[in-house]
């Protein structure tokens, strides 16, 4: 298959956009994305979404965006793996141009949370768990992620507070982006006195949802005149069981790892060529996992590397460069757009008190459910 | 892109299954498929469903299948687009496959409706059609579609009578198939005094909805052994507005038109080459538009096609081989693999009684929305 590289990128802020329909937030960023690129139509439009058939009676996005967007004709189409949605729809994308199928594509993750009421959303959420072994049992999404955090507590020996520097690099990092939903340090002690929500995690061990788009044009590598080139140097997708409850080790992120070293080998790399990552820190429990499985820590090592200050924009692996889910904000569907742009950031040197210095290689991984569906991809700058 | 052709299909009886869960239902289907293909594992995994996380509570449908049918760490995702998800979806799998990104491809359409009354199916489908500028009007799906047939009967000079044949051809054809819903002849006099449900849409005009799962195996067409060969000739997809206000000419379906347009050039033929049409009949109006748009009758003249004769098994150009959505039943996000699936038996010579005589290429039209977003597949089978 042909390389394929990133023409442009867009993204709107993440907030509770009450004044913004769906339509609005998705079409802004998609706009946004066109005009990066310098480009007023695409051949095909991949749209990730998880939610909005729940919060706002509206599915068929695909169509729904090509229309509002002006891409009439054009084919169009919404792919759907939950909190992983936006990940999968940019796999989709790349997969359409890589092959030649089509000359260019748009992708774009958006969601709408905040036209239903908070309890709604937290049912609607459930959905990325399997119904009838999880959520029939009264487990909520949340609830299913302190049990993996209490257990890796039990297991490795770690405090609730160990887990701090994750919400404080993210939230340090977030100060910067104008796009962050949330721009408010964070203290070891504020950390530690934040609300329960389902123990041991707590708020800000938690990301925020919120209304949000993020989106980008890909296009043919030798087609890319503007430098410096974002080419897509690698994707993969893996899955485990639906239910954490089914798998042999509920404290290791399979898919995470066997998406990784696909990905690692696709772009002739290994993790300590990564200079940015862009994980998938729904839960600061996650963001641990995720270092595990992707090969930047031992087994229940993953915390350290935040105590170590090693997952800040100085340190041996940065993360959340932007402000991660936890405080540029969780809109589902969107998320794994999100990450794409911001590494795409990061390799253009576009992020002023946060860039990492002469980053050239940044990962971002996606998951949706609880390490279920995992997309990983790897983005290298070429001049 | 490499060729790529059908190695097996599947399909469980389109019926109210309120003794099968959603999982059961798609992993049926999954299995026969793979049983009929002689595999027991795939590469990757894509679900065409539309329903699911109002209907079932259960999102991540990739993940939950591919959990469920044992495809553990193996790509999966969802693909939405109404009710073209199922063609939507294989259209995804036929892209993996022909890139050579994946070397088989297990594709599913699954819908599970009868866990929830008529009124909240009905509330459910609507998301198919415009939020805000339809459907907050008032005006459902069947609605929207009997606006559409007014305007056709008052522009074109038709009465609702001339419709019957469309009702009855599917009806007659589902007598020999035994995963059709229903089983009933229906007659002219019959079709007239049937229910009416929004006029002049009444209950035979329209396709029942219902539960049900259709599958296929995709792979590279030189890997595949069994005679003769379903070779996967074209597959094209397009978008109109999703609102049918929108159109200049709301009685013309122009994503049917540019993507059958599409397929014919993909595959080298014109419509006079095709030996089965299996169209998207969710309701009688939409089987004369479909037949007009992919140059099968003039414009307004679709429904002489039924009323002449010629699109019974021994027409000019059979359509709803083996009961169509009218009688095999629509459940939704599955129908386009319904289509694919029926296709594939037609050109293997599989179906008996209303078996098209030596059919060689056979077509397959999955629509999502009113005209919204259209995919057209061409098959042929090669000795």
């Amino acid at each position: 298959m042909r390389k394929v590289a990133i023409l442009g990128i867009g993204q709107t802020k993440v907030d509770e956009q009450w004044d913004k329909s769906l339509r609005e937030i998705g079409g802004e960023a998609a706009f946004l994305a066109m005009q990066d690129a310098g480009v007023d139509k695409v051949d095909a439009l991949y749209v990730g979404n998880m939610l909005s058939s729940m919060v706002s009676g509206q599915n068929q996005l695909g169509t729904f965006f090509s229309d509002w967007i002006g891409l009439w004709k054009q084919e169009a189409v919404k792919i759907e793996a939950a909190c992983g949605s936006g990940g999968a729809a940019f796999r989709s994308g790349l997969m359409a141009v890589a092959s030649g199928e089509v000359e260019s594509a748009l992708v774009v993750g958006v969601e709408k949370m905040t036209d239903k009421a908070g309890r709604d959303v937290t049912s609607a959420l459930a959905t990325a768990a399997d119904s009838d072994y999880e959520v029939e049992q009264g487990v909520s999404f949340v609830g299913i992620n302190a049990l993996i955090m209490r257990r890796y507590m039990h297991e490795f020996g770690w405090k609730h507070e160990d887990f701090a520097p994750f919400s404080i690099n993210a939230h340090a990092n977030a100060m910067h982006n104008p796009y962050a939903r949330l721009h408010e340090k964070v203290s070891v002690d504020k950390f530690e006195r934040s609300a329960m929500i389902a123990t041991p995690i707590n708020l800000l061990d938690a990301s925020p949802v919120g209304d949000g788009a993020a989106a980008a044009i890909i296009v043919p590598a030798d087609k890319v005149l503007r430098q410096p080139k974002i080419v897509v140097a690698a994707s993969a997708a893996a899955t485990d069981t639906i239910s954490v409850h089914s798998r042999k080790d509920p404290l290791f992120l399979n898919a995470s790892y066997l998406s990784s070293r696909q990905a690692y080998t696709m772009a002739g790399v290994t993790q300590d060529d990564i200079d940015v990552f862009e994980l998938h820190d729904a839960f600061s429990i996650m963001a641990a996992l995720s270092l595990e499985a992707t090969g930047f820590a031992e087994r229940g090592q993953g915390v350290r590397l935040g105590l170590e200050n090693q997952i800040g924009i100085q340190g041996k692996i940065p993360v959340c460069t932007r402000g991660g889910l936890k405080a540029r904000g969780h809109p589902v569907g969107a998320t794994g757009m999100y990450q794409i742009v911001e590494v795409a950031q990061q390799l253009r040197h576009e992020c002023g008190t946060t860039q990492v210095d002469g980053a050239t290689i940044g990962m971002a991984q996606n998951i949706g459910g609880s390490g279920a569906t995992i997309l990983t991809h790897i983005l290298r700058r070429e001049n």
